[in-house]
């Protein structure tokens, strides 16, 4: 045989990919390893895509002045983990405990768990606290805050406690312009055993905004309330962290945010088409694909059948794209129009398909509306550089 | 410690839930945990409401005298699958080839692959033909068969192959009106190494319909289609089986699907709000739901925050019900507004809403809108009794 099936590559160690050595024993066992080999529908990684885009974060931080602490919600492995925090294992952002739990098995430390504190979750939190150097909660009503305090840590360790704040994202937090918000952050930095470690502010309104003007205001906006209710604070005796984040605004950051402590991006490893039409990146940058065969035609409806339903792409972004779901990578003229559970159906944006470009069988790949949602939808990830595979990742899932 | 963890549930081997032994060993340990100790998201499944639902279907099937195939995609675990065949594990159909595999790793036998043969996977479905008494796999293109051809069974085996075809849903399958559905026929009888076990046609047109009225309109036709076309094959000397399905005409099924030989439905294990708006099912019916906790409350925007985002939920069934992305169970009155990836967005129909009746940490359940896309965001699933937890079943993934 000289291609690899899915099955041949479950041997491939993930956390090894990236080590030389490694990449040498897999380049002689994969030598003839190329995208064609796989089974589809297939989650690609374009590594490079990654590494660059990781990079440019790290570079843009790094100018502003503030610590970068990547979310790991998107991807949710190792491997990509290693590339965002170049190798530190060291300030992450987490969106589920199992993603605290995965990643702190593994040598990660300073997570934060950036999620408002879930009643069900205080004796695993309490867990992590113990066990690391630095586990961090999340909170935004005084009750969660009574949660922490009925469950002091062992060895005198203190809960580090953020405080979540809604600076106009309209989702969690308490809203920064009420006075309940500097009660709470009294009462956290007043509390015996915890902390207040830092102010936490989740710009999840840059995603409504079109260009980087739009996204820079929104940035200034969050940045501006975010330092005046850290003023607040100073005026009451208090000194903690502050942290904004949301992949559109750290690629576009506003020199403001330099006063800030920490940001805290995700989605900007892999990017996606609904971060290139908010302006964040450009589709270039985008480094993921769901590779997918043609599987049917369908020339009495002018439409292809693919391998890809919504278990392969998630159902996101619909109505939102000319193109549908997706964008069809080297085929702006084909439209992702509907998806069941696996089965895709194209057809052109305007005029008859002509079927000869797209025999059975053959491959395209999708770009995805929302790569955060179908990351989800994968059990693994296979990697590659420049069309040539070099392994696979392997998300954590759950709750 | 008197409730259990998930952590801890992990110990509970799945396959062994339904012997009585170990449910009497389970009730030991869990006698004190109810649903109120897992942590959420959490899907559930009411086995009893799947047993009534097995039954049902079962003796529906044995009255109108046709073998009932049951299809694995909604659920895609053992226990499920040994519910629905009662404990025969034989006559099973699957949407992907992970299943197969899944299910031939565990017993089964007499799988019927029905997604039309994808040419990446004609050598996994021969080693599976190869070691099964009874593997099946379906087409619908003359080069499908081809890919066969080029691929002889070892031992002298066929391999078995149904015809898809397309009775009006609209998706895969040769159009029964065209002349190539029978020439693709007699090309399959008449190949070497190739056998035409039957004919199957996938009514999910009938998802379209609303009330028994118009689902058995649909299954009349296509069973009648289906029909004609056994007459036209019968008249070229061919003899197969038949089999149409879709969980609307198998709950509802027409007289003349007794001249078929077999149907196969699947999501009648689970059913879901879609079914029972289509009118397949009762509310009452349904047998999952997501257990979600209540953990924000925004009395500026009127709405709560529960823990449950489209990772617990999936966003099948946008703009299609009053009360949004599901029900919420007991509240007749709520509707899932948004999801994000971990938050849901509840708000009152109409009024304001009463904050006193929805605690930080208090529980609700969804009823989902499209159970087989809910099961799927999830790696496993809490199974129970009237509330007591008997264990988790897990299902596979992936291709």
């Amino acid at each position: 045989r000289d291609t690899i099936t899915q099955e041949d590559q479950s041997d491939v160690t993930p956390s090894l990919i990236f080590s030389s050595v490694t990449v040498s024993l897999l380049a002689a066992s994969m030598m003839e390893a190329s995208l064609s080999s796989l089974c589809t529908p297939a989650m690609l990684v374009d590594v490079d895509k990654v590494k660059r885009n990781a990079q440019r974060m790290i570079e843009r931080c790094r100018d502003l002045g503030v610590q970068l602490r990547p979310h790991m919600k998107t991807h949710k492995t190792l491997e990509c983990a290693d590339i965002l925090t170049s190798g530190s294992r060291r300030c992450v952002v987490v969106s589920t405990l199992a993603e605290a739990s995965f990643y702190a098995d593994h040598g990660f430390d300073d997570i934060l768990y950036a999620y408002s504190l879930p009643f069900d979750k205080v004796e695993r939190c309490a867990a992590l606290s113990e066990r690391l150097d630095l586990f961090q909660v999340l909170l935004d009503h005084p009750h969660a805050l009574d949660q922490l305090k009925k469950r002091p840590l062992k060895d005198g360790r203190l809960w580090h406690v953020w405080l979540k704040l809604d600076c106009g994202n309209g989702r969690a937090g308490v809203l920064h312009s009420e006075p309940e918000a500097l009660r709470l952050a009294l009462a956290i930095g007043g509390a015996a055993g915890v902390e207040l470690t830092g102010v936490y502010a989740h710009c999840g309104n840059t995603y409504n905004c079109r260009g980087v003007e739009q996204i820079q205001a929104v940035a200034k906006e969050t940045t501006d309330l975010t330092l005046q209710f850290m003023k607040k604070l100073k005026a009451a005796g208090i000194t903690c962290k502050s942290s904004i984040g949301s992949t559109p605004s750290c690629s576009h950051p506003v020199k403001d945010m330099a006063q800030l402590s920490e940001v805290h991006p995700g989605n900007y490893g892999f990017y996606d088409v609904q971060q290139s039409v908010i302006g964040s990146c450009s589709l270039e940058d985008v480094a993921v694909r769901v590779l997918t065969r043609v599987i049917g035609h369908c020339p009495h409806r002018n439409q292809l059948l693919i391998d890809c339903g919504w278990t392969g792409l998630s159902l996101d972004g619909a109505g939102k794209l000319p193109t549908g779901y997706a964008v069809v990578e080297g085929h702006p003229d084909l439209k992702l129009l509907s998806m069941t559970q696996e089965h895709g159906r194209l057809e052109p944006i305007s005029g008859p398909l002509d079927y000869s470009k797209y025999p059975l069988g053959s491959l395209l790949q999708l770009i995805p509306y929302h790569s955060c949602a179908t990351a989800a939808m994968h059990p693994v990830y296979f990697v590659h550089s420049e069309g040539r595979l070099l392994g696979k990742w392997t998300p954590t899932r759950g709750w």
